[in-house]
């Protein structure tokens, strides 16, 4: 008997039919004697028609009041949920956030959760119920309702995986696995049995948008057994993230190109080269609790440097503003934003051991008289920015020079 | 400056437009240097569609679920009214039952308050906010979501109202007051400007469906000053509703007819008359959350007697369920059920100190051919069970016959 929870996306719950195929899958589960634990995102469409309402009332909505419209998304799934599990005759009861209660910080709309009461949610669980929990939310010490943003059920689910000690935390998706790279670019990009949890948090992080990069963290970090699944297969196996390297020498270099067309490039150029202007340029970004991703700098000419870093698209406008009123501060000469970039990333443990894997990539990309603007590297990755119109020409072209397809 | 709680129904904020109007009149009372506390439902529609989720999901839903799913249409509700309230400068921040806290009894479906905790509110309200409170929501003890029932959104406002001691609780529907009856059966039916609390009560229970009964007694109990107004109408004055007879000697004897079609009979035929017989069968269907109106009983025959009461057709069948598995114990004859009646009274506290007024009404009744099937009367009223089918015109006829349209 093991205890497992189950997370399912909005297209898994998307109407009363598919919610009824979930409790079909939960019901299976509970009959080989598992103790099953469901979180649940909205219903697709749900979640965009709320925004609309949201945005027909006020263009520049507080994010509290947003996140107390938001979240009724998954609390209408958990109780539709809880009730077609009851229907097959199984014990379940629905949680939102609030109720369990997952504690959060008070940055409403991507909050970040502090702590799962568990006390409630496992007497019910030794008294055979299948929770239903919502994902997404939570609440602040005031009990205000706060959402984790977009994603957010799937560190829903791994924190709570993490909390209750599961066995397996599995990802139910409309997609069956993690792929060598997005099958809409690269149409023979191929389904991984396995991934390390390295290569997967680039991966997540890097736009591959099956499992969001939180929830990866978080199961890392409380070594939460991950498999990503499709809720349309009743047998798949899907793709499991591991801890270990597993890689042999024969092993593939190279596990999987990542991509984003989210992101927009910020540089503040000429800014005087001295200690602390990386804080002092990042400090009011992070207050405002916009997401930087990727942070570039090299090295500085005549006393003077430039500073690029990536945020998204979405919230570009409202940090080259944030930047514009620090620029005398700050000393810089001007601040440049471009939103017609792209990100690209290789990713793979194998290349840790491997040299020329940065200069294949390169050379492959000039072969294709693609140009980089940015280049940026860790141990099991590099990023690049390149134009992007540029990008499907650049993973399909990287993909066959890796040999990703074999 | 007075506060003023102001609850607004279904149809009042059916979709964003009309949640915008709801803002503008508020912040109109604001800018008269009022304090607003509002009081929504979910936009009209929405809550038959999540019933029909549910439905798709459970045909006989756990009343704690479904809770959880119907909570949310005022939950979508307050964030949006608060988002367009805050859109016209004014400060707003909305509150679910739960963050009230609203406590109630855990009757699931048709729970009662029990306590309102106004520490919170009260401190927003004094920094300034306007506060949207979610109606027909609360939660129990241990936190579960409990809903009112149906019209539950006015007993919320009232209760409200009371435990702010607010100078007034204007009820926001689509209609511009109270009638006679209903203008939809007869045509010249007379809006009242105003009507006494004992009269409303028994309108509300009797079937003028503009205020729910609960609301009227808590408004009563806690002397809070009732205004029914049209969402619709700018500058209506509506119907206030007052504590004390202000009838003059020349005023109508008769405020309006009031009616209802879902209630059904139940007789309990040929039981022994002896005491506690009422309690015995009335008991058990209390216990179930069954309410029973009208309860009728006349002198009895050689030791038997026959007991009727009326329950909603919605809950005939489990009526006589249990009422047949106690058949023998209770030593009855025959249980029968009737759906086919509707129930007419005549309300007015001028009824009082007149006499004649029920020969008249039984003589109009017969006039028209009209069988009377059970009568029932308390100081203000006068309620009679007669055939469904019977029932448009007998209002008429006694709209006429008492010259209510004058």
């Amino acid at each position: 008997m093991s205890l497992i929870v189950q997370k399912y996306g909005g297209t898994s719950v998307a109407n009363p039919e598919r919610i009824n195929a979930v409790a079909d899958r939960v019901k299976r589960f509970v009959n080989k004697g598992h103790k099953v634990v469901v979180v649940v995102s909205a219903m697709s469409g749900e979640t965009n028609k709320l925004l609309q309402f949201i945005n027909d009332v006020n263009k520049k909505p507080d994010p509290r009041e947003s996140d107390v419209v938001l979240s009724t998304g998954e609390q209408v799934t958990i109780g539709l949920t809880a009730l077609a599990i009851q229907a097959r005759g199984v014990k379940a009861k629905s949680y939102t956030g609030a109720q369990v209660k997952i504690l959060t910080d008070n940055a409403h709309s991507k909050a970040r959760i502090i702590n799962i009461g568990t006390e409630n949610i496992r007497k019910d669980l030794d008294n055979g119920y299948v929770l239903v929990i919502a994902g997404f939310q939570g609440a602040d010490e005031q009990g205000n309702i706060t959402t984790l943003g977009r994603g957010g059920s799937d560190t829903t689910a791994v924190a709570i995986a993490a909390a209750l000690g599961a066995d397996e935390c599995q990802i139910y998706t409309d997609v069956n696995g993690i792929y060598t790279t997005d099958p809409r670019v690269v149409s023979n990009a191929r389904k991984l049995k396995s991934i390390t949890f390295e290569e997967m948090l680039e991966m997540a992080s890097l736009g591959s948008k099956v499992l969001q990069i939180r929830s990866v963290e978080f199961a890392g970090k409380y070594k939460v057994n991950l498999r990503v699944l499709s809720s349309f297969e009743e047998d798949g196996e899907g793709t499991i993230i591991t801890y270990e390297e597993s890689h042999k020498m024969e092993d593939p270099i190279i596990s999987g190109i990542a991509f984003n067309r989210d992101e927009a490039k910020v540089t503040v150029e000429s800014i005087p080269d001295k200690p602390g202007i990386a804080y002092q340029i990042l400090g009011p970004i992070a207050e405002q609790n916009i997401d930087v991703d990727m942070i570039i700098q090299n090295i500085g000419h005549d006393g003077l440097n430039d500073f690029t870093f990536t945020v998204n698209k979405t919230e570009l406008d409202k940090t080259i503003e944030i930047l514009e009123n620090m620029k005398d501060h700050l000393g810089a000469k001007t601040i440049i934003g471009d939103s017609n970039i792209a990100k690209l990333s290789l990713v793979g443990v194998g290349m840790k051991s491997h040299v020329g894997v940065a200069s294949k990539m390169f050379r492959t990309l000039s072969e294709e008289g693609i140009n980089i603007s940015t280049i940026s590297t860790s141990e099991i990755k590099i990023s690049i920015l390149i134009e992007e119109k540029s990008l499907d020409a650049a993973v399909q072209s990287l993909h066959k020079a890796f040999n990703l397809d074999q």
